[in-house]
């Protein structure tokens, strides 16, 4: 069926070969169209898989009708008016903004887009061929249909409380009024809703989510991103937690100004070690579980604490292949031309013998996707590591990534909210060296040691010098 | 439900911390029960998902009904009699077969199993429900069904002529009597067969398999190994397809007898190069896609072909560490007690800042998931990879991974038939150097030179030393 779809090549690698992973398959576009009632976490699932996807590296955008609905409908009085079948002109409203995102989507698409995530509630089967037609057989992408559908009103109802009500639709209203409005404009849709059928649509390609993952009906999934994306909504959950998220404390290497290895915790290392685990201690969850890399930095940092530990390759730092334990300065007399092809795109630099920042994703996505099936995590990790794993939380674009701050003994707390993640750092008042070098004003491989150090965080051994 | 579950420590990793990958988390015991009339493809999903979660490390086993069942039935004159209601001895020996291989799967568990698979038809919902009382109430082990369903007799006719037929069940019989019977047998079977029902089941934990992937339903899965045999089981595809596993070329690296690096294709090697060309040009399949790793060699190796081409860095040799680029004399000099180590437990020993082949087999998970997903492919790779990868596809257990032979300038053709796979290698007879040692047979750490290197194959270096 899709076997006329314009098929292009998902990403170029800048230097070497097209490397193979979730960003670099040939694939041809594709829409996720999801399908539901208001209330049952389709904005939530759109937001968070478009997340994802970007972070594996498919440039992927969510459309959300509801946008284009607030941008038009100012005038009128409330969204159960608007939504009043017998509103002759809402409907038109509606109708528009419908259009225009499916265009934009369209659009996005036959640009750079390789997913696009429609987000609208795509109730009636004649709304959703026209979409098929449109986006499948007239422009040759895949569809794929996301339908979240929810028995009773429990989790309805909870939906509305914790996320509806402060939502930018309903400002100026009580608490009552909002959910007593959103209710109505449920009951009107609620009219015309057709649920996916598994015989009348068995032409299509979907997934049906009941009960916010109680069950799941997968039909028809043949392409790689479907499948991805099946296996990614089958593992996240909506239960309340908090992931903390740190570097092991300072190491001998760190005081040198030295990067990679794999030394031991200096003294103010194992100080932090000590207040992290009183820290920890006193959160009181005896079931928020311990995830370390293999190095020894990362281990020693949680040597105090009796929690259930787990150690993953997956979590180790940064590559840094033949620049392993060496200081900037070393980097830049040896190989001054890799160190400022490095600045000039420090996400898909790969260090000779090493890795780059988009390996570094690759490697980590098995690590993200058991943390979406966990509940309380601790997570021990690296600089690069823990860029790449912020990146993901807080929806960092590819060339902001390598370079968010993570600084020594603080304690990043991650906690999920309504569409997105609450984001608190916690200093632990250890004394530790900088390790932040940001890119230089100048990139140019000609470059003088000055300039190319310009950005160098100070260390003891180096301010000794 | 499963919170009484016995927890254990999956696997535990002999030099260093435990190890997180597939293999190393805390889980309960998992009983995978297989539902279905026979001629679904019951078996074959059982064992391939058996060969699987092995190779992935986690301790698994089958255990088919049919064999106890053909053990103790060899007085029957047919499966049909056999299967028939009213044949009351015949059915008290069904029930024990039963009986004693779920005893055995319990057994299993109980011990050292981690995984166990038990494959019958177990169609009735009061079988499943006490076996859900046995393995989950009584024993606390997790229990997931997974039922493959079918409408329709086109996939089941399909599936007795290229699977049953051939069975040791009817040796001895023609086809169509082979045929006749076997579907008497399934007409006996289908009179008391209850398939799994969404309210009826709704408290199990299950996997529902239409039209043999056509559509799926999942109803309550928690767990990370039930998580991953549902992504497992969506992926594989029952189409003919081959795939061709090779090394790359001889490379300059091979000649002088080192391991590792990133060398070029020596004359040999080039040679092989266009040998393979013409190889593969002549088997005349345009769409055969070619993967390689991210090495020079192997991407010289297929430099003349044109087919469509990806490069995995998930492919790249297995990382040395320190030991890149040395020989074995080097490395029995420098580092003669790791030398010793890594001939101990070849599966398990890391190089130091390197990978050991458990580490390797976590890498390439994610290539053998696309590899299921796909048709014909060429993978171009190295030879600690290939004997992964040959492993996966050959059920060959974890000691004897290590020690696959996998000549250079041979091309491993892999066709899926029945319930494994057909392995023929082909020579493509152009000349090139051995690079299998074979496990000396003095393996204590004081051993001489002599004895640490009496197996290393000989190189055109060291033998004009």
């Amino acid at each position: 069926m899709f076997s006329n779809a314009n098929t292009k090549n998902a990403s170029s690698y800048s230097s070497g070969p097209q490397l193979m992973n979730m960003a670099n398959l040939t694939i041809a576009p594709c829409a996720i169209i999801m399908v539901g009632l208001p209330a049952r976490g389709k904005t939530y699932m759109a937001k968070k898989l478009s997340r994802y996807l970007n972070w594996i590296g498919l440039n992927t955008k969510a459309f959300s009708v509801g946008d284009y609905r607030r941008k038009a409908s100012s005038s009128f009085n409330n969204l159960s008016d608007f939504y009043d079948p017998n509103n002759i002109e809402a409907s038109k409203v509606r109708e528009k903004c419908i259009l225009d995102a499916l265009g934009d989507l369209q659009a996005f698409l036959m640009d750079k887009g390789e997913v696009g995530v429609f987000d609208a509630t795509n109730g009636r089967r004649d709304e959703r061929q026209h979409i098929f037609d449109v986006l499948t057989i007239k422009c040759g992408f895949k569809t794929f249909f996301v339908e979240s559908f929810c028995h009773g009103d429990k989790i309805v109802e909870a939906n509305i409380r914790q996320v509806k009500i402060n939502h930018p639709d309903y400002r100026g209203l009580t608490v009552e009024e909002a959910v007593a409005d959103f209710k109505k404009k449920i009951k009107r849709l609620e009219l015309e809703y057709e649920t996916i059928d598994e015989i009348k649509d068995e032409h299509l390609s979907y997934m049906k989510i009941i009960d916010q993952g109680r069950m799941f009906l997968v039909n028809k999934v043949h392409g790689h991103v479907e499948s991805r994306v099946v296996y990614y909504l089958m593992n996240i959950h909506v239960l309340p937690r908090t992931i903390y998220l740190t570097r092991h404390g300072e190491s001998v290497m760190n005081l040198a100004g030295r990067i990679g290895g794999d030394g031991d915790l200096s003294e103010n290392g194992v100080e932090f070690s000590k207040v992290l685990t009183d820290y920890v201690n006193n959160l009181n969850k005896p079931n928020l579980k311990i995830w370390t890399s293999l190095m020894k930095r990362t281990i020693q940092t949680v040597s105090g604490l009796n929690n259930q530990k787990e150690h993953w390759k997956a979590l180790n730092e940064i590559d840094a292949g033949v620049c392993e334990g060496m200081t900037y300065q070393e980097i830049h007399e040896k190989y001054p031309e890799e160190f400022a092809l490095r600045d000039n795109d420090k996400y898909h630099y790969r260090y000779p013998g090493g890795e780059s920042y988009e390996d570094l994703v690759a490697r980590l996505e098995p690590v993200i996707m058991e943390l979406e099936r966990q509940e309380d995590v601790l997570v021990i990790c690296h600089q690069a590591v823990a860029r790449c794993l912020l990146a993901y939380f807080m929806d960092k674009p590819q060339e902001e990534l390598p370079y968010l701050k993570i600084p020594l003994h603080n304690i990043i707390k991650l906690t999920p909210v309504a569409y997105g993640c609450e984001i608190e750092f916690i200093n632990l008042n250890v004394k530790a060296v900088d390790t932040h070098r940001p890119l230089p004003a100048n990139l140019q491989v000609t470059r003088s040691a000055h300039d190319a150090l310009a950005t160098v965080p100070p260390t003891p051994t180096t301010l000794s010098i």
